[in-house]
């Protein structure tokens, strides 16, 4: 059965890429209001595309926000057992435009790379398991085990309305292992499993300091400025080493061992390594931990905007009556993401000037989680890798959010296994994002061999 | 010749309007190149209406940027003063435009008031002297003394290329005094002269982190974010009393003496006023001063806008690779402004973190100047006041901008007097901008009196 697949992979490689640019083509860049059609459009191929393929249940089920895709092929009966695929299908937005060197909507091969908005983040990734799925069912007409695939429209939002969807579709949703694939792997010839992911909380703040903007010659020096304010609010919410000052941030940061720092320090992550990456004049952080430390088991603080008066071209002298600042903080295990969310409002409040009306919004939060290396599911990840890349994986701590994981574990208790293949320098959320192809194709390959180990792993488990 | 010219103006106020109203449609937007072609537009309308109402010499004279608009009338003869009257077609950007309550250049009369970008300022005080100027002449077939129009398209651009102009054009522009009507009286029955105007320096700082955008997840607490390095930097330009902290900026500000302090006290801005115009929470600045001291007599640093990142709806979480920010600072009278620009280049250089490649531009600059109250123009001018207002005017130090002041006092040796006829609430650089029209009949009013009390004073100093 599994030959058979793979054999319909290597077969039907064109016809594959085609089906992904297709998918690509759709604008679904979900925290915009103008892309709302195309994000539903998305969903739709996605629902006439796992219908072809030959899933069942394949439906569009509604979230007070962007809907979520489900479908199921469960005929490998009640004794195998069933694993969830997630994925999302919305993208990041694309500005700055200008810095594209092809179309973000045009999906655009070159070299071994395809270039788009939402080729590594998440469709081609989540495009490689409706292509796996596909090959088993068309070259051999059934699956080793149960799938289940769950596919969100609000991943790059935050997530809204994830955790109200799995607990309203616990019995829906069950299964024995859950498999994401939005991660990346050291290069194209080393894989990687992820062993944590960051929790996420996003805030904004606004301040009014006057009722409309003002010359800044008749009122500079008189009616503060809300960017002076701001930037001065902003910029003590860090110390010199760069550790967050809000009150309590780190109370529930669990202090790393030394058997965690090492498992850390020896990944792939190194000063080298970020500095190759990015082009950045120099690094920075926290001096008490590594830089690989600092990437994903410590939290952080990041400003992500700042709107208010003009950045047009040339000079405008004003006073804006507003100013808005989007802040988020990537949050480790034990730290728990609501609370980080009141306690940045408190803080941001309770240091707030008196010229100036200030309110603090929670765009979106979301938990992080540690996953244990030792499960069948995380076992078989490592045996599938190490079949089709030739090495085993090393670990990582993922620096970004999936609130996925802790919602899969912490309620529907099932393990997650974060099996990516994109690469570190795949401009995620940035221009000119790309997925390399070779990865693409033995992406497929890997999920493919992993439902065939996963089934037999969880079945003998199951029996013994 | 004055009640003709007066009756004139009774008579056609219809028409006068109408005119204006033709004038304030150009969305004449200098400072951003898509406006380009309306700016010449707005240029070229002001040659066809001094050329309709009688002036001679009517000309486009180009700069490297926008043109000057020159015309004269110079017939009262060698004998008789001349006076120039100086002013300006552009008007400021429109953003935030959905915060405007009519369209910004459709002029709509509400009540008493006229709304639209350049209404006041400069397009409604500028036609004052158009009107003024057609009175006569249509009404009379002559002016009490020679006058020369200067009006400029680069104020809100801080008047790039006027310096080079005004020096490489003395003898054309050569006057016995110069007036500008961009200014704001107390209210509707209280007018003010101007004794005083601030410099102007206006930078950008840009600042770059990394080659690319990146995911805050991956790259948070290890390569520096620049708005998080730009709001550290920016909040470090002020100290907690709103001192501006680059070294040397005071150096060349003269203390207030005793009788200015005195002088300044007792006009109309206070703590009070201030709080009334704008509806701030409360008042800011160096507690060393009173309110009607900062503004005008000390220099400030504001923030105008920074850019970088995601500012749009909702949730994105990246590093932006660059951030830029504007930054004015207003400068008193003995402060030089291209080595306050230098200063500031080097301070900002000085304190930038070794993660960022830090540039600073100079957007533009500009100087200040202090007015004699006893110049026979000013006093002119405080009698022409007087008879159309009843009662004498305010004097006052004002907060902004005006390079023509410096450059006419020290390049043409001609008395400045800043005779305006706006409110402090006609919402300048803001959106609803608007214009009394009671202000703008008696403007007309008031600048026909001051043309002809003026030919008589500067005639009689001339003989005696």
């Amino acid at each position: 059965m599994r030959d058979q697949a793979l054999n319909y992979v290597q077969t039907h490689q064109a016809d594959t890429l085609e089906a992904l640019k297709a998918f690509l083509r759709i604008p679904s860049v979900g925290a915009l209001p103008e892309h709302n059609d195309d994000t539903i459009q998305a969903a739709q191929w996605l629902v006439d595309r796992l219908t072809a393929i030959g899933l069942h249940h394949v439906q569009i089920m509604p979230t007070p926000g962007h809907p979520m895709v489900y479908a199921d092929w469960l005929e490998a009966g009640p004794d195998a057992p069933t694993l969830m695929i997630y994925g999302h299908y919305d993208v990041q937005p694309v500005d700055p435009l200008e810095e594209w060197l092809t179309p973000p909507f045009e999906p655009t091969v070159k070299g071994e790379d395809i270039y788009g908005r939402g080729t590594a983040d998440d469709k081609g990734q989540l495009y490689i398991h409706v292509a796996a799925v596909e090959a088993y069912l068309q070259a051999a007409g059934r699956l080793p085990l149960n799938i289940k695939f769950l596919l969100e429209g609000e991943e790059e939002s935050g997530s809204t309305h994830l955790e109200d969807f799995v607990k309203a579709h616990q019995s829906l949703l069950q299964a024995d292992a859950a498999l994401i694939s939005d991660s990346h792997i050291l290069d194209p010839a080393t894989p990687i499993l992820i062993t944590g992911v960051r929790g996420l909380t996003y805030m904004e703040i606004s301040m009014r300091g006057s009722r409309q903007d003002l010359h800044s010659g008749t009122y500079g020096g008189v009616v503060e400025n809300p960017l002076n304010a701001m930037v001065k609010l902003l910029a003590s919410l860090r110390d010199e080493q760069g550790r967050v000052t809000i009150p309590g941030f780190y109370d529930d940061v669990k202090p790393l061992n030394q058997a965690e720092r090492r498992a850390i320090n020896t990944g792939p992550t190194s000063e080298t390594s970020v500095l190759a990456e990015t082009g950045a004049p120099a690094l920075w952080g926290d001096p008490d931990y590594t830089v690989a430390e600092r990437t994903g088991a410590r939290p952080t603080l990041d400003i992500h905007g700042i709107k208010g008066g003009f950045i047009g071209h040339g000079a405008k002298t004003v006073i804006p009556a507003t100013a808005s600042a989007k802040v988020s903080m990537r949050l480790v295990a034990h730290q728990d993401h609501k609370k980080i969310a009141e306690l940045f409002r408190q803080h941001v409040l309770s240091i707030s000037p008196p010229t100036m009306e200030v309110t603090v919004d929670t765009i979106n939060t979301g938990g992080g989680a540690v996953i244990d290396m030792a499960t069948p599911a995380m076992q078989a990840a490592a045996d599938a890798y190490e079949q089709t890349f030739g090495r085993p994986p090393l670990y990582l701590r993922e620096g970004g959010s999936l609130p996925i994981v802790p919602l899969f574990i912490d309620i529907l208790h099932a393990p997650v296994v974060l099996m990516g293949f994109g690469l570190p320098d795949d401009n995620l959320h940035a221009p000119n994002e790309k997925f390399h192809l070779p990865n693409f194709y033995r992406g497929i390959e890997t999920a493919i061999v992993y439902y065939d180990i996963l089934a037999e792993r969880l079945a003998k488990r199951q029996a013994g």
